[in-house]
């Protein structure tokens, strides 16, 4: 369900969720909000009216006076209705009201993606069936899998695809003994198959039907990131990251090629990122507790250079003119086979490549933001430690890559960090005060900058005029407090990034 | 290539491959020829007359007058062209000339079922196809199985049945050092697949396409027996056979399932019979010098319990009613993954089961003999340690299956043995001395009976009056040298068989 909230007095919309944080709406409208505890509830600053709407709000320290003026603080608050909020007016010392020029820039958090995207159509590779089955007579004692593709045949009697096939030989190994301890009471997952029809690839005892979980992971050169999805639905319910358990053979993917080469290179790099995906796995299955196996199906994305590493592919010809992958369009792969640890059914989608520089994670932002399916022309910017910009709509695209370094994922950073809990990722300033805007996911307290945080960080350093064009601070300025909060931002901020 | 032979007296035909053994012919016609040795061309008794036509012979023993005579020793001759035989006539003591009846009936040896069988088109599901690819450029640097695909397109411009699906992690982890080894000429091994098109299951470097062979197994719950088949042109080039590892956890399928059912016996049952298997296989190899990888395809037929023990699969609920299997049409199968010594590609085709008690064996068996494409309704009996009989025709077959232990493998008979080198296949007996025409598997000396020679022999004991219907021998024949072959009979003949 979704909600539109109308900042005043700057009379900025913004359609957020039901139940999204007043404070992440606002920095995400691009609205500034006096806030420097990153969400915690502890500054107290973040003081707004709830004008008309109703938000559910958590009192703190918020004294009742303000409480009973219709005073909330933005970061304890979420959403429940439409809303209408004003901004109270920041004051100079001398009580005078300070103006606010309109923002010409957005700044998006991750999360905030799916706003841009638009909506998309549930529709897994995977589904379930559950059968209540005949118990076999002597009348009728045809074999146990020919009974279960005659229960498929009466669930489906229009179905078309041919009669499905099945994982084997493990699957009918466990069917006779399924089948039997359920009482001829089994739920199927079936995976549709490209040329039409399905594939049996589990049995399941009983109706479990409800649970039908999906993995999507994106394998990056420093960092590997999961979100499990509810497949009914589309709902993320867990997520979990890590560094690349390969960073240890080397930073980048040129430095990775080489260690590839060593002998038992290629295998121990495969081993790591399987290593870090699996660890991944573990934690997202500890927090749902659910079992790996529970998982019905495997999504990923990562350049070309990961995707062949984590299916044991040599990368030498990646380096080598002409620059030739071994392969660009990857098979559906049984994730266990790789040492995943999973269902040994469960399937590995590996997003596509198109080049040796151009892999399956810019393939899939550019499918996920459906670019493709514009006439407008669009950019699209990947920054990870390999950085790719595509252009294009409907008809053409264009794309380039280059090496960005590992800055965007905390590395070379003093205060850097990975987009997880406490890190800031969204950022404002105000124009007169230079006051920061300071969110953090989770809105905890800081504990680090992250990638859109620093991109965060130097948009709004640009265009408050405290850094250039080329990315040097403006040291001009004349307000001692300012020149004091400059210094202290050359100190946090990497050199590496900005200049 | 195939010849007329036609036997006087007697006036019989036979139409024989060219190069088939003449003593063999004659058996295989019903034609009694004096034979004592196996037809190893020791006894010298085997001499015919070559009245037209050719044949290539040794003169071993043969006295050069019989020789310039026209004289031959059948076991030593092959055909070569269309023959007149004369069979010299035999004479008694006083030397009048014995008369010989006309048979009634006819025996067949194993390898004489072809002529029985009718032609098949040699159309195997894994074919060869060599390519020559152009290297790969600044300009062309498409992945290297996008290369592989793009050359299979331009081989098979008219092709329906969509982009070949491949095998995968293995096929990729090798391909690209493939490529690059042969200059980017290779040959594909491609498997048929049941929905439209094929799979790329290998990759050779440089033209591979004159090799392309095919192992055919029969799992007997005795014997094990193997034929490696030259598959662009059907001609079987090697044969192996062993007892079925199995036997030493119990001679008959029922004490096997009581046997799978101990811990480990499920896992020790099928780690047997693919050493059985694994054993024909190396044979194999070994005499025609080939590596087991090279073996493109598999297919095997064993009764129902055979195939699940093969395949790993419980076969407990064969036993306990209603008698259900727990898969009667098995999927094409890794054979590698079952332990069996072969390319990691290797797909094998395990033909499928009717029943519990009517397997795959007799599948193949009416497969084969093409009894369900004729109008006219034939009987089909396959004799194991498991007997099945099929009657039938094009619309209709009914099938029993009783246990008719180890008996035709050679088990329970003093001198019974598989049908290997030395085995009595053939016999005839002279209707009037009694005496025996006796033809070995490679025509050498006896060293025992296998199945098809004690049928073979208990015909033509009960054709001329020396058993009875009920299997009892005539003990009131009343010439001594013929009682005395008579008790030489019962000694060797078992028990079992007869009563």
């Amino acid at each position: 369900m979704k909600h539109t909230i109308t900042f005043l007095p700057d009379n900025i919309t913004a359609t957020v969720d039901k139940g999204e944080n007043l404070l992440n709406a606002a920095a995400q409208a691009g609205v500034y909000i006096h806030a420097y505890c990153g969400g915690d509830g502890v500054c107290g600053k973040c003081k707004v009216i709830v004008d008309k709407g109703e938000v559910r709000s958590d009192k703190a320290n918020l004294k009742q006076e303000d409480w009973d003026k219709g005073y909330r603080l933005a970061c304890l608050s979420t959403v429940e209705s439409d809303l209408e909020i004003t901004v109270p007016e920041m004051t100079t010392k001398s009580g005078k009201a300070l103006k606010r020029k309109p923002k010409t820039t957005r700044t998006i958090s991750a999360k905030a993606l799916d706003s841009l995207i638009g909506s998309w159509e549930v529709e897994p590779p995977v589904s379930k069936l559950y059968l209540e089955l005949q118990r076999p007579t002597l009348e009728d004692n045809i074999s146990d899998m020919d009974r279960v593709m005659r229960g498929i045949k009466q669930a489906f009697p229009d179905h078309t695809g041919g009669e499905p096939s099945y994982d084997h030989p493990e699957l009918i190994k466990y069917l006779p003994a399924v089948l039997r301890e359920s009482d001829w009471k089994i739920t199927l997952l079936l995976l549709r198959r490209n040329q039409g029809g399905f594939r049996i690839i589990d049995v399941e005892a009983g109706d479990t039907t409800s649970k039908l979980y999906g993995l999507a992971v994106d394998i990056g050169t420093t960092t590997c990131s999961g979100v499990l999805v509810d497949l009914s639905n589309g709902e993320i319910l867990a997520e979990s990251s890590g560094y690349n358990g390969q960073i240890s053979c080397g930073e980048d993917v040129i430095s990775r090629i080489v260690y590839a080469n060593r002998p038992g290179g290629l295998k121990g790099l495969q081993e790591k990122v399987v290593g870090t995906i699996n660890t991944i796995i573990e934690e997202i299955c500890r927090e749902l507790i659910i079992s790996p196996t529970d998982i019905a199906y495997m999504m990923a994305a990562g350049n070309t250079i990961m995707s062949h590493l984590l299916l044991g592919l040599d990368p030498k010809y990646l380096r080598e003119s002409p620059y030739v992958p071994s392969v660009s369009r990857f098979p559906l792969t049984k994730a266990a086979e790789l040492g995943i640890h999973a269902h040994p059914s469960m399937r590995l989608f590996l997003y596509p490549c198109i080049a040796s520089y151009v892999g399956g994670d810019i393939v899939a932002g550019v499918h996920a933001c459906q670019m493709a399916k514009s006439d407008k022309v669009s950019l699209f910017i990947d920054i990870g430690t390999n950085g790719e910009i595509v252009v294009g709509n409907q008809d053409w695209m264009v794309c380039a890559a280059c090496s960005a370094g590992p800055a965007f994922e905390g590395g070379g950073i003093r205060y850097g960090m990975r987009a997880s809990s406490g890190a800031i990722e969204n950022f404002q300033i105000h124009p007169e005060t230079f006051d920061p805007m300071i969110v953090t996911i989770d809105r905890i307290k800081p504990s680090g900058i992250c990638g859109s945080g620093l991109i965060s960080i130097v948009a709004e350093l640009l265009e408050n005029g405290v850094i250039d064009q080329q990315g040097k601070f403006s040291h001009n300025l004349d307000t001692p407090r300012i020149r004091q909060g400059i210094d202290g931002w050359e100190y946090v901020l990497a050199w590496p990034v900005i200049r």
